[in-house]
């Protein structure tokens, strides 16, 4: 079989090459043409597969069996008209969840370090509890670290006052409730659960002196020139923002008086990357009836930073923040939309960091070993994600 | 023998018990008095040990026969005064070196990861090549970072052109032709290489752009009020300030400007302030013709970073720094400082960072294990002071 790869999906060749012959085409250049005699497909974001694509697939004889993206939104794909040719699909939801859960948890100590503040000592609001604030509920939770939870369409869809959902409450109560609030709500812009500027002029007038604002679920959940008038008015406010309206050409006021502000980057791991690929690989394999013979590690190199030894000496909270910031220090992400953004001009400067992204692991790639004295460790650092040995 | 000791100085129990009975006084309460049968003083800077105090220790039969200050300054002693009455002296020169050398390559590396540049293609000029300006400069050297020097006593102590000296430089020249300039100057008020304002309005305003300055040798070797214009003018300067002209209440406008401003900590090692006792503990057996029995690896607790296992992945300074902050980040003292003199004033502030400093320890307790495919890095990490081990 004949399985055609977006050219910039990483690790395509050590895994569908064990289902297939792999045709690599840059992601704008695969069209009807190119499917001609493929029999499964994968694609990342900047290819649009619609009905137009696939029609004119199937008119020039195309057996095309499988549809895969390897990203977590779907919007550039027309399921309906996948599904009506028989056509097979899977995208990898969730992929990069973990990855922004490390970044909000390396935001957050560096925010505590510079702000002289524990974690433990603050009550963390979480809106849009998916892959993303599924993950962020369930290591804050392990960490001890108090929580409350907004999503009314799952509650709606999984009937209130289920055991998934018992303590979710809506947003005025969280709002209210919290000192950090983490939105990770993707963008509807109509509807009962709209989040179009979901923080909006209103809320964010609200929000109590100290809060930390965090968002890096899309731009447009905040009402970005609302925030700036706060921020610049009041400065009581922490605001942390890796998503922003009108990307890239963002509000560069507003980047100014974010605490951290970073340019769409919160998801990027290489681990996320592979982990997206391997996804689809996986799917294409049940699709066809094949066993996965690879897995995930295989395609992983072993992280660049892979073993810290503890002992006695350090605050807990101290030493998770070691921890992760041998993974991953948001200050580099930070300084480095500055530095750009001064250079080439936000949009360009924007679009550069992502571009050049330096190569991040995950906080579980690293083994945490603890000396006899600082087992008390344990707890907080697994909680955290990390890999704690002793 | 009785040790009268200063109840700040730490380890004195470990290290005195071993020679005699130990008094414990707070520095201020130390006097004549209190030396009234002792053999032994131990002291650090808060305690004048003058003429009047010695002569009245005397008249009132005190045999005391040594005089220890396990500081690197010795303003607070009469030196004369003891000679004269057969008192042996020593101090702790050098102490703290290494931890400013820490210091300062945690600040040149942070500072390259935020602007974007390289330590490896920067010219570095270190003015004062004393204890803590050589070991910066044997640190440099062996990390492969191309330095020059500047010490016209030293070089009229020890002749020009010799090995030790080669290669020095007039203070002009290494202002022209380094990139980095480092200040490492004792302050000296008159004489021909009188310290005072060494860089002055003239040599600030001909700094050129992109220059960085760092001083962490005696806050008044700068003019503070030309630096500060120059940074408020052009921002085309980074400073980097650990001492300052009128500590603690050193200028508010200055310190914001600096890209990293710390007060005056750069030598707080725990290591260096161990080093220290033990340098007069070692000075007190030799006076009494005793073996010292207790090495300063028998004062010193494991350290709480104690082991760091890096693989392929990363770039020689990424690993660098890494490293380095595994051990210090620098950047911690800079958010401490700016928190602390906003909540409490900038003389409260600066006093209070200092009383309450955490524990930090040196880049040599750290060993960095190196996987197979990391071996290039180690001449990097070994120059720059890391226990390196393949
Ligand atoms: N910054 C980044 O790099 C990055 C990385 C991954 C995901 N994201 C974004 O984060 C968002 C969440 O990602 P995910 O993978 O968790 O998506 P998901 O679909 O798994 O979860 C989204 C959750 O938000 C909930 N939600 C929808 N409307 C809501 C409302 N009005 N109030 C509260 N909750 C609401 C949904 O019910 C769902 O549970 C997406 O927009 C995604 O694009 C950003
Ligand atoms: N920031 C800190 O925490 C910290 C820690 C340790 C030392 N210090 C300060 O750093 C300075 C150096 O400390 P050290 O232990 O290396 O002292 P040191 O006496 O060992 O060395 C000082 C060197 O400066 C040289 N020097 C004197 N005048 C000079 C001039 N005009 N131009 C160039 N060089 C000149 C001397 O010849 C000597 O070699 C001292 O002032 C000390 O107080 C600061």
């Amino acid at each position: 079989m004949k399985i055609v790869v977006d050219a910039n999906v990483p690790a395509a060749e050590a895994c569908f090459e064990t289902l297939g012959e792999v045709v690599r085409l840059p992601g704008r250049e695969i069209d009807a043409a190119a499917l001609r005699d493929a029999d499964a497909l994968v694609v990342r974001s900047i290819t649009r597969v619609d009905r137009t694509m696939i029609e004119a697939a199937r008119r020039a004889g195309s057996r095309l069996g499988f549809v895969g993206s390897c990203t977590i939104g779907t919007d550039h794909i027309d399921r309906e008209a996948l599904s009506e040719h028989g056509i097979a699909f899977a995208s990898a939801p969730g992929c990069n969840a973990e990855a922004v859960v490390d970044y909000v948890l390396a935001s957050l100590l560096t925010l505590a370090e510079r702000e002289g503040w524990q974690l433990a000592s603050r009550r963390v609001g979480i809106v849009g509890v998916g892959n993303v604030g599924g993950r962020l509920l369930g290591r804050l939770t392990a960490m001890g670290i108090d929580c409350l939870a907004c999503d009314p369409p799952r509650v709606e869809l999984q009937g209130v006052g289920r055991p998934a959902t018992a303590g979710f409450v809506d947003l005025d109560t969280l709002v209210d409730a919290c000192d950090v609030i983490c939105l990770h709500t993707p963008l509807v812009r109509r509807g009962p659960h709209a989040t179009y500027h979901l923080l909006d002029a209103q809320r964010i007038s609200a929000l109590a002196p100290d809060t930390v604002l965090l968002n890096a679920g899309r731009g447009d959940c905040v009402d970005g020139a609302a925030l700036r008038q706060r921020l610049a008015g009041q400065a009581d406010l922490t605001a942390v923002l890796d998503v922003w309206e009108t990307e890239p050409a963002i509000d560069t006021a507003l980047a100014d008086l974010a605490a951290i502000a970073t340019p769409h980057v919160a998801g990027y791991s290489l681990d996320g990357k592979l982990r997206g690929t391997h996804q689809v690989y996986h799917a294409l394999c049940r699709h066809l009836g094949l066993s996965t013979r690879l897995t995930l590690e295989d395609l992983l190199p072993p992280p660049a930073v892979s073993r810290l030894a503890l002992n006695a000496g350090l605050a807990p909270e101290e030493a998770l923040r070691l921890c992760l910031r041998s993974v991953y220090d948001v200050r580099r992400d930070h300084d480095s939309l500055r530095r750009e953004s001064r250079r080439q001009g936000m949009a360009q400067g924007f679009d550069a960091c992502r571009a050049g992204y330096p190569l991040r692991r995950e906080a579980a790639t690293l083994v945490v070993e603890l000396g006899a004295e600082a087992g008390h460790l344990a707890p907080l650092l697994r909680g955290a994600g990390l890999h704690v040995v002793d």
